[in-house]
């Protein structure tokens, strides 16, 4: 029933061989792997403006100087990383770049940032999903929590599918979500160039402001690069696209780069010409398409594809997360589990934890995910930092053609974004200290996984000649009376091995009589030895047995092995109405034991 | 970790030989199973009172002839039950009277409604012990769901630590509880025949009534009978008393028959006297405490040990419960778990199943249990005529000495409890109509659990001589590289047999060709079989494969074993660093095909 379930949900099993089928095109590249970057337009240059508000509706103009920062900032980004897709095809964007030039630590550490920036991403961006299609119906407030679990349900599932029929069903939206926003500005400009908007309804730039001050102004523009997060999504998930992925993704990238920095310009000059001030109960790109669009059906159009792609943001972190924790496993800093493909060859287990982390994420914080905007922003800011200064290293050490050029790009890259990096610690400090706590913990467990699976390497290498020699075998066989199985099982045996024991635990000594007398009559050819148990358990007094019989065992090598008769029913159901002692003993065995455990199994057929 | 909180909470656990210390005297005896029936009293009364009430106050003198009823009716049944006990003395009671004379059905019947009685009775008493508690301290009213749970949960915890240590700290207010009541009667009597009470407070014996009629008093009978809910208790657990248990039960059985009479006719003739009517705010037993003690320490301390007792009720069905499950599993109509005695000696799966079954009822009625209660009236007079009849048709047949003032005492208690089964039907069919539907289900699940533990019998039994023999060994190991593990695996197996096959599933044709050059350079002496995976599943092959085997084993009459080399990490957490493939293998060859399924474990040292 499961497997019919999961058939529904997630679609047939595809053969290895089908895996280039799952690949990207550039048009649905762009769609899965903005829809985080290009759905921040609809809030970052709102994030701008309110630390603005706190002095006063005539600093506004400041935010035409600031959004001309978030661009550079942006165009720094995009080169960059252009670079970045380039030298490392393979994927893995900053982790790989950071592990590959300045040492592994830096690399976990990008990695890390990163692995928990996704996490947060898509509890945030379902959140305020919800929140828009909350804001639209009233009613459904209450079950705000209940609703974004469910979509974060639905995204997961849609990943567990595969890339490419998520692309078919997500594409749309994010298309419609940039066309309105187009539409929002070209109709602005339209009426702001002929003269249909008042002059007067802001403050002329260069106007002197009371209470202005540097700190202000680098948190609203550590605020405004809210905005550029996701930029990175595309290098890490190079092995998604199409041959020639690098020159493909690098393309996408340069798209994405050309169609953000349009509506960050659009939407932050029309809303200072528009004079929009944020308020409470209205977003900005809500008042811009008020004014500019008037209360019909565009209107709601905008609403709708903005909530839409707000959710739909979710699903970068659901294209990068997997890629990243697969080479983050593949290079053993994390549980193998997540290198293995799926049923629809994505990575499952990746998309799996994602998907409950941010649920858990969701649940813990009550939806109320605001509080997490500026940990993501630092999270996205160490990885491009660590990404820049790596790129440099690489440079200067291998000096291919025009390696100045290049090394400068970055150079630039490097000190912008560790200034923004500054910048937010500096201003934002109370909200993003959890990063110096969750990231050094992170970077443990990354070790601690490291070491285990280096010495699990060291331990099954084999070194020279073999030396074990076993001489003969003894096998021990659990009985628990004298049945078909336990017939079968000691038959079994006989032909493994001249040196059988049968073994009976008894509860007291008349039940140890009877059996032994039992034993007698039946006179299979094999030895019995009945154990005491005071305390009812079977498994305690045979361990005891076992630990003598070892010891013996080890001095003329001979190895042991316990040979369970086991019956099977017919259904699964009836399992509950039998002792699962054989479990019980094979598990406590292994654990502890140097024995080999077998099950002999006897299916019944009725 | 686990172990340690299980002692904690649990205590160390006793050997069987120290069970006969683990036994009741007759004092903790009848404070752990009479408090179901005692507790009764505190509502029992009130019940009547209630049916009463609907025609009129005049009406009440009418409570004075229903608890005549009540009282004949409980004295046939403690004087039948009495003859239970000395004719069934290894306990299971009402179950083992019906099976033994009237046939497997009616056993069943009386069994099953027990069972489902208790869990019952466990929901019920503990709901209103937690409401007495909420409505003394009013802040604690929303968490009486999380509350009742809680007390089921102590209350678990106390049985399962075993009877005498759950005795030592039930006894106390069971008899505290009486003690208060007998206080409120003796204080009462002596008021009224000192004259401080006034004559016109009640309507005389004999007032006509308008209104009244014979559905409306077998009503109000009926709904007094539900104080005796819980006189069959001690019939089903005279295993736990001490030698002679027969007769320390039934003296046990007197004592609480008498002190439940005293308590009720008390209570009832009060309850008239001083005119009280039932109230939605305050018990009738609370009133009377009012009014005869006035409102001083004395009357808080009879709500306390009121509460208390409702709580304590509970008990008695954790004792009953456990003892009557064994005596249906025994007979193979209940999973044998019920059978075995945890590390305290009691029957800790009936215990357990009995505590979450309980909260279960709790949690799903959200503490408003009291529609139950009529339901459980006629759990439990199922039985109580069943048995009735079992022992009227034992008298018939065995005519020991004296049988025919035996069998007219159980003629008697046949009649009056049929009748009053008859009017708890008739009266009130509206809400005890789900037994028609549960209990068939239950005889339906227990019939089901015989028919498979007889069908296992069967086919576990040895007939004749046996016929399978067995040529020779198949050994296949499935590897996953060459290792250590492996080394040593192929090296045990060569010890066994001679025809050993290794067996590697590829993904892919690249890695396929690369293993077997490996192999062949490893050169062990074992032939290696590649087999391929589309679908990048392990089990899925290799199951095929084994089927191929598996037809050409039984030709030649060849076992098979499929010996799977495991490695076992020092820490259990590592285990998620690996994936589960033996387990997995493990699982599906032993459910699907007829193989030994052996591990041979590797456990590393760092």
């Amino acid at each position: 029933m499961f497997t019919t379930i999961k058939r529904l949900l997630i679609g047939r099993p595809l053969r290895s061989n089908e895996l280039e089928g799952q690949k990207l095109t550039k048009l649905k590249a762009l769609a899965i792997l903005s829809s985080d970057a290009l759905s921040s337009v609809a809030y970052g240059p709102e994030q701008v403006l309110i630390v603005l508000a706190t002095v006063g509706t005539l600093a506004f103009w400041y935010s035409i100087p600031i959004t001309v920062g978030i661009l550079i900032l942006l165009a720094a980004l995009i080169l960059s990383y252009r670079q970045v897709i380039y030298s490392y095809p393979q994927g893995g964007g900053a982790y790989l770049v950071s592990k590959e030039n300045l040492g592994v630590t830096p690399g976990l550490l990008a990695g890390g940032s990163l692995l928990v920036d996704y996490i947060l991403t898509v509890a945030v961006s379902v959140s305020a999903g919800t929140d828009a299609i909350t804001s639209a119906f009233q009613s459904l407030h209450p079950y705000s929590v209940q609703i974004a679990v469910f979509l974060v349900l639905i995204i997961t599932i849609l990943n567990l599918r595969g890339l490419t029929e998520s692309a078919n069903v997500l594409a749309y939206p994010v298309y419609l979500f940039v066309f309105a926003l187009i539409v929002i500005i070209v109709v602005g400009l339209f009426k702001t160039v002929t003269g249909q908007v008042p002059q007067n309804l802001h403050p002329h730039i260069g106007t002197p402001v009371a209470g202005i001050s540097l700190f202000l102004l680098l948190k609203a523009f550590s605020s405004g690069c809210s905005a550029l997060t996701g930029v990175e999504a595309i290098s890490n998930a190079i092995p998604n696209f199409r041959d020639p992925a690098p020159r493909n993704a690098a393309r996408t990238l340069a798209m994405m780069g050309i169609i953000l920095a349009s509506l960050l310009a659009g939407i932050s000059f029309l809303a200072y010409w528009l004079g929009i001030a944020p308020k409470e109960t209205e977003t900005v790109v809500s008042q811009m398409a008020h004014r500019t669009l008037g209360n019909g059906v565009l209107y709601y159009f905008v609403q709708a594809t903005t909530a839409l792609i707000l959710v739909l943001a979710a699903n970068t972190g659901f294209s990068a997360f997997p890629q990243l924790a697969f080479n983050l496993a593949r290079d053993k800093f994390m549980p193998r589990m997540f290198t293995i493909r799926g049923d629809r060859l994505g990575y499952s287990n990746g998309i799996i934890f994602l998907g409950v982390a941010s649920m858990i994420l969701i649940i813990a914080f009550q939806g109320n995910t605001e509080r997490l905007i500026p940990l993501y922003a630092v999270g996205v800011f160490i990885p491009f930092t660590l990404a820049q200064c790596g790129m440099i290293v690489k440079w200067v050490t291998q000096r291919p053609r025009g390696w100045a050029g290049k090394m400068s790009v970055n150079f630039v890259g490097a000190i912008i974004t560790f200034s923004v990096l500054a910048i937010l610690f500096i201003t934002k400090f109370t909200q993003v200290w959890p990063v110096l706590i969750f990231l050094p913990i992170v970077m443990f467990i990354f070790r601690k996984v490291n070491r285990h699976y280096e010495a699990v390497g060291e331990q099954l290498r084999i070194k020279g000649v073999f030396q074990e020699e076993i001489h003969s075998n003894v096998i021990i066989v659990p009985v628990a009376g004298i049945t078909t199985v336990v017939e079968r099982t000691i038959n079994y045996a006989k032909s493994l091995s001249d040196q059988v024991i049968a073994v009976y635990v008894a509860f007291d000594h008349e039940d140890e009589k009877r059996m032994e007398e039992k034993w007698k009559e039946w006179d299979c050819g094999v030895r019995l030895v009945t154990l005491h148990s005071s305390y009812r358990s079977i498994v305690q007094p045979l361990a005891k047995f076992l630990e003598i019989i070892q010891r013996k065992a080890k001095e003329n090598k001979y190895q042991v092995m316990v040979l369970i008769p086991q019956f099977i029913p017919k259904k699964r159901w009836q399992n509950i109405l039998h002792n699962q002692s054989a479990l019980l003993i094979r598990m406590r065995l292994l654990w502890e034991k140097d024995v080999v455990v077998a099950t002999m199994p006897y299916h019944f057929k009725k």
